[in-house]
């Protein structure tokens, strides 16, 4: 049961010192969610070795660019190189306008359809419900509509126990009922106790994606004891008044989040471009939540991990 | 006399082998131009210490969006930036509807003025002129409307020989009337000729931009005995019916276009994505003319120089 995220940009408004503009990628149960698309995304993807085929579903928070001007580069790139399944994309509504206005002048038919679903910025609504998890969007409260995302894994069935189901010889249409949890029973009559032939599958975790937003309690509720909270933290917070004019959140705040939510892990990323080394940014936070991590480019996270 | 120019992007289609798309910037007596701008040229400017703020006009060839799609990007982030004053975008009319859809929609006035002149993809028509340059459209022949750039340098005045007009004592306000070609007199009455007193000022230079095209000489008298062609070459010659169906030029084709136009020197770039290693596209294109090179990213070429 894989959950993990993948950085691919960390940088908020303009990309500066090598750090681009958001995006990452989630993946749960070896499916990849792409969150966010600043320009550039595509060329991260290739740079670290993350295949854009392998995306079904993207996310865009709201429509400030560097959260979605790699979006129409990455769609034509996908239709330049053969795709034909469909992809899912969420978001605020008049992206479908930006996107296609830009394939109309491009004289483009993609040979693959898009789902558009467009996502509403004052009410949490689970968008996507799949066999591996369940997203709601989290209404967050910036300069412009914007949403977080919450992604809930499901809850996998129970793992057979491999050599005891064999040494008994259990015929292969049982499977499926031991692994809802149900016992089993011998040709010669013996019950078995579902606990004796299954382990329980690994616990499903949650991540929640708040960027960007000021620092506002309406959503600490929604996000609740999640394994990992990535956080936009854009300044120190010696800079609170620029953050709170720019709908912005801090370190220091961030980390507050993570605690008051009791979050298991806190990401923090969307650094302002006036901050070449981020050491204080995460040490801000730290003091406040120890177990804090910087968001890096091209670092992968497990989900709920223990930094510290 | 400067007049050169940096390579930000050669990559057809998508970006590849850290190959980026259609980008690069003129330098033509320090004023710098941006030709094209597909995704990421804001980032290979950072990379490649190039100073967006200096670029004041932007020509864009055509919609597909390996040409375009850093654009929006690079606007947004000179506003971040703080810029002023207006900058100059000439490109397809309906150029001005996809910037203008993606900031109303991200609710961004821009602290500059972008002052739009769209570009006749039909006739040929100078589109700029100013004390350095004069820049006419050329008229392609691609899938959408698409044009090239041809861009003039202007004959400078006359330099003064320095040592010579300090030894006369020649008074300041006779220097304007020298450098355009004045004799002068002295108070003696002695006439000194002009040629004595300055130098001609350096050949004006010609670049032509032309990406993306099939072959097609209708466009080959406007660009001739041009001092640097840079020329579209997305394919090796055996792909010449790729070619045609797509619209683009071979490496073959390109120097064919060098060599019948008698142009200096030319820069081939546009590479297909199935092209790791350039060199049989070079290869191909000196067969045909010698003065050729590859359009290499973060390299600068001084238009009309002796390649080989």
């Amino acid at each position: 049961m894989k959950f993990e995220v993948t950085i691919l940009g960390s940088s908020s408004a303009t990309p500066v010192y090598n750090r681009n503009p958001t995006a990452q990628v989630l993946n749960i149960n070896e499916r990849l969610y792409l969150i966010d698309c600043g320009e550039g995304t595509q060329l991260q993807m290739i740079r670290f070795d993350v295949k854009v085929s392998r995306i079904d579903h993207i996310f865009i928070s709201h429509l400030h660019g560097d959260h979605y001007f790699g979006l129409v580069g990455l769609l034509s790139s996908l239709h330049l190189n053969g795709r034909t399944k469909p992809i899912k994309i969420f978001g605020p509504a008049p992206l479908k306008e930006i996107i296609d206005v830009q394939f109309k002048h491009s004289e483009t038919n993609l040979h693959y359809p898009i789902e558009f679903y467009p996502t509403n910025p004052d009410v949490s609504e689970v968008i996507l419900d799949n066999q591996d998890v369940v997203v709601e969007t989290i209404p967050l409260d910036h300069r412009i509509a914007c949403t977080g995302f919450l992604f809930k894994q499901k809850k996998r069935l129970r793992k057979l126990i491999k050599e005891k189901v064999l040494a008994l010889d259990i015929p292969l249409e049982n499977y499926a009922l031991l692994k809802k949890g149900a016992p089993y029973t011998a040709p010669d009559g013996t019950v078995y106790k579902n606990t004796d032939l299954t382990v329980d599958s690994d616990r499903p975790k949650c991540y929640a994606f708040c960027s960007d937003t000021i620092y506002n309690e309406q959503y600490f509720e929604q996000i609740s004891h999640v394994d990992m909270l990535y956080h936009e933290a854009t300044f120190l917070h010696n800079l609170l008044d620029r953050a709170n004019k720019t709908h912005h959140t801090t370190a220091w705040q961030a980390a507050q989040v993570a605690s008051q939510t009791q979050a298991k892990s806190l990401l923090i990323g969307h650094f302002s471009a006036r901050y070449k080394s981020l050491n204080e940014l995460l040490d801000e936070a730290r003091n406040v939540f120890p177990n804090t991590e910087l968001a890096l480019e091209g670092y992968t996270y497990e989900v709920g991990i223990d930094f510290v």
